[in-house]
């Protein structure tokens, strides 16, 4: 792990949900840019092999036998730091996992494409809400035609938790996020856009084709965006919308999608991930619960405990990893990456900058409309 | 009454609205375009005084004693049939109610509230949604600053019984409603777009002052736009997104209102109207409803039963009547409209008249950003 | 109207309900056991005939020409005076509406039961739940079948608000309903748990066989119990619990039904009336609404508006009412009444009176199993 | 881990639950009776020493030196295989965590309590609802006295799966809980009934005094019962109704509580575990969520993530293992058990079989009313 030391979120999130289903261990770390630190938090996880840089590590553990050095690394660092990492583990022969949004920049995205493209190696990005598995039966009823043709989707993920201004508090979470030297030249667009960005794709395999982008900052001497609303043209004619918030005062994680088609629609919300709300015309709605004998194969394999037995943004998370080690195990047997591999890509990494870059271009010409290159 | 005869819907609404609380009686009617078809409807509806058009009734009326004679007249016909009616009652002498949207078109509007004001008859304009208690209360923890300054608005009204092109089935409803010469230049804004526009303004006092408008037509071969996505820029910085729909499968009539403050935030839902969650940072969100100890007094006057015993659409239709007649109880007193008066104005129908003509010409430019004049 | 005067409650819902559609009128009345009281609120009312008991306004309304005379009686006295001007209007030729519960006691119930059937005239209790269009929905499919056999059934009444001893506040409905001269044997199943009790029975047609009741009076000094939990055994095999509180501090009206069968489940919250859950062993769980195309046709006559417009608990009401005047019309032209009149009738009255003294007797036997008698 | 091989459920959930917090490994198992399926187990498992029996397993793990040989045992296995081995684990010197319930019968709790305290070890039983966040914020409400009083309690568990003869099907899972033979006297009591008594007696420390069960075996054939309605009446006072179904068709896991107070109210549903509603008399409704700032320390020590970001069955279940290691790690290091060890404990196993041993004794008496003795 690059990454997730002392002080911060997501790392400790990636590690229950990479050894959630037995199949991973944390053996070697970097957990800190700050070497020290780094060592610290190392022994506070009982990580038996500690680095005091991500250089050091990549290098050491490449020397160590195959049956001794990691599998994989996961890189769980602030934005600007994603691009170094990956490419220097991938360049010396590991699998990598990365934490969205892919990169600093669009540019690095594309860069970083090359070089997974070239590795050979497993790349995914935990987009993790794609793991969710009424997410999986929201994409396959889409994918299945029992929509029948979309023609409009609602998207929204809406927080509250930076409504006043957190990163002068010491709050380490919101100080990186909210400085574009870490972060980006996005704030809430690249922390939580992308995943809502990232869920639509998934769900619907549609390419936004133009945007609208509307961001604002409310909150007083902040650099970066803290709220965005964005109409969206979708490549074959659907429309949408789009908004984000880290200022919607009493939201916690609100993500939630809705897809409408010719024949019937789907609605699922992130903090009640384990019910998807199918309506129809003409019959009464329904709600899709895992666990059960009606969902589809993906939402199947999904699924950890019986119905009724709530799964959550953990388990979601879980799904990704477990989902990338069928990738890792693959490769690692001398076989092509499975083509139903259900993890997000570098692909998803280089949609998701495009579409930062875009709404940015948008916002800085007055919200007009911008079309979005499919690079 | 004028309109609302056999084949109608909204007439049978302001029917059982106008005399929920005892105060009003229907004595006379011009019930449809149609004479005979009028005369058939009073029969139906053991109404005593019949008029084959809106022009003979308004005459006839006049000459009546003023104890016999109608105090006041509801006009429920489609969008082209309001301003002669509207005009021709206000200048005979009567109070007015009208269905919305106030007219056909924006110059209608302007003219008709020129009438208005010159008339001293009290003009009520029924968008029934502000009628309801939650909504009434939402609107007073906005105007006590109990959210602190608005930020972000987020409205909603969405409806899928156009998905398909059911106008050519016989269904009167949607026959006129998606017509241009009957409709106006709008359809889905005009029919459902104003209420949540109305809706907006009633909670948060606060006007669009910059819009940009997406409005699409989704059923192959139909004249006006069936769903609308928009972007807002209101008066003193808050941004906002309204969204309508039509052809929003397995929506039913979902309405919903959501405004972020600095302090915390309002959430309503009219298919839930007796539900007002209240959000904050830093405490439990809570759930009010209506018949409580702890509402305001708005939201206590709209109430006709303990809580827990749910109101609904009909009720909330209700107060606006029940208001309206205590508006006309003081003009004809002798007295001023109340200043308090809590009932939709000209003024409503002028503003969203207004939301409409800047849409549409927002629409045609490429749904570009567009001023809103504040006329 | 007899009863309903100041200071009354269900008098007022009664009022909307009966005028709701436009059939009826209330033109007499004696409102208030008291006469000053009773001619005061008839002002209030603009009601034009007032009498200062209901045995004058029987007396004089009979003479009166058939034309002008009124068609029926509303009598919503506390308990205790139900059956002296129920007799008496039957006897004077009146069809009768009573609000529950039907009688002071099960003999009067049974009583009353024999002057019903010798009048031929029409007798409507107002247990106006079963009012409600999802009710009804829940009753067709249970009696079609869908849900197989029933199992096991679960009703619950809970209300707080005399969760502290408000009967000494001056509430007058608290002072009548806690006071066993006035209220009954009974408090809290009286007047809300043989709601539930019509409720399942009006849904699955299964009688209580018998039962075993634990009956509360939580707050001290009180005469009546507040609350009851109560086992059930049905005819036929079904097991039950039926359980209503009016000390569940924070619940407003949360009446609830769940019924379980061997194919399929239903359960119907009250409180948000308008939508019925249908639950399956292998299918996902559906929620039926009100004004859509898949619902049965006496959902269909109950609802008066489209779907996705609530419709609450006057509008229930209204069409318990709706109903008796249907079958007011068929017996004033001559005819039996209705085989398919849709509304609880005076054997509804008296399994709740039955109900209610086999609870006692229950209770006062240690909360010991009890025979239901059908008598 | 003894049990939890090939074709368990329980088992993979104790795996994920034990190692989530990166605090324990499985290095040993007994994971069938049978030992060849055992040693099957251990390899998919990747099980480092896997044993033929419990037996062998406590014999050679205690032989081995005490830095190499597992530090607890999970006891995983059907209810008639839950004594001998906590017993043989115990007396090895082993810390034993067990699911519930606790033994066979009432007779063998007893005698294993007498073993527990003999052995100076942590024993815990895994009912693991207590672990979640809101039941502990439930808890903290009650017990700080913010409910007042507590004067009625709701307890309901209600489960579909079992509504026809699954156990014929193969289904393992459904066998032995229909077997008395090995799931003891009680079926759906045993399985899902205790943990509603003791999610109760967590809650509000209130022991069930007398109780009156109507236990039904509504599938024929089976041999137990698969559904219970009690009438239960607390030291104290307070009232209740616990009621438990496996019958309950389209059910999947619905546990819920309510607990009315003379001052407020808590209500908890574990199929949305991440919100506790509290009703007051006078105030709006109040959602907590966990992962706020308002929550109390233990439900704040029971939340992983940030708020919104739900947690479920799983996270639960893991706390009760994490506080677990809390108390071993105590114990091992030469320390008392901590006070405020927050686990189930054997003392909680004898209160759920004397629960049961009297629902059963009630039942067989007709459903009379029985004293539960405080053993």
């Amino acid at each position: 792990m690059v990454g997730g030391g002392r002080g911060a979120f997501i790392g400790a999130v990636h590690r229950i949900a990479a050894r959630m289903d037995g199949l991973a261990e944390l053996v070697a770390g970097a957990l800190s840019s700050d070497a020290e630190r780094a060592h610290a938090s190392a022994e506070d996880l009982f990580v038996p092999r500690s680095y005091g840089t991500f250089e050091e590590m990549a290098k050491m553990e490449a020397r160590l036998p195959k049956a001794e050095r990691i599998d994989f690394v996961v890189i769980v660092t602030p934005n600007h730091q994603h691009f170094a990492p990956a490419k220097t583990f991938l360049e010396a022969g590991f699998h990598v996992i990365l934490d969205k949004p892919v990169t600093f920049d669009l540019a690095q995205a594309i860069e970083l494409r090359k070089i997974v493209k070239a590795s050979k190696k497993l790349f995914v990005l935990t987009h993790n809400y794609s793991g969710n598995a009424m997410v999986k039966q929201a994409r396959e009823l889409v994918r299945s035609g029992a929509l029948g043709d979309v023609r409009k989707i609602v998207v929204e993920y809406s927080q509250g938790w930076l409504a006043s201004k957190v990163e002068e508090t010491g709050q380490k979470q919101a100080a990186w996020r909210t400085d574009p030297a870490r972060s980006g030249a996005s704030g809430c667009l690249g922390d939580i856009g992308t995943h809502a960005q990232q869920l639509v794709y998934y769900v619907t395999g549609l390419r936004i084709a133009e945007l609208c982008a509307e961001l604002t900052t409310f909150v007083p001497g902040r650099a970066l965006e803290d709220d965005g609303n964005i109409l969206l043209r979708f490549e074959g004619g659907a429309k949408g919308i789009l908004h984000a918030s880290q200022i919607a005062v009493g939201e916690e994680n609100n993500l939630n999608l809705r897809v409408y088609g010719t024949k019937a629609s789907v609605e699922w919300h992130q903090e009640r991930p384990f019910e998807l709300i199918v309506k129809f015309a003409d019959k009464p709605r329904e709600t899709w619960k895992p666990g059960n004998s009606y969902v589809g194969e993906a939402a199947k394999n999904a699924t950890r405990i019986p119905s009724g037995h709530p799964e959550g943004y953990l388990e979601a998370f879980g799904n990704i990893y477990r989902e990338a080690y069928r990738g890792i195990a693959a490769v690692e047997s001398g076989q092509p990456i499975p083509k139903d591999l259900d993890c997000p890509t570098i692909d998803d990494g280089v949609r998701g900058m495009q579409f930062i870059a875009s709404a940015i271009e948008s916002a800085k010409g007055g919200s007009s409309w911008v079309k979005v290159p499919n690079i």
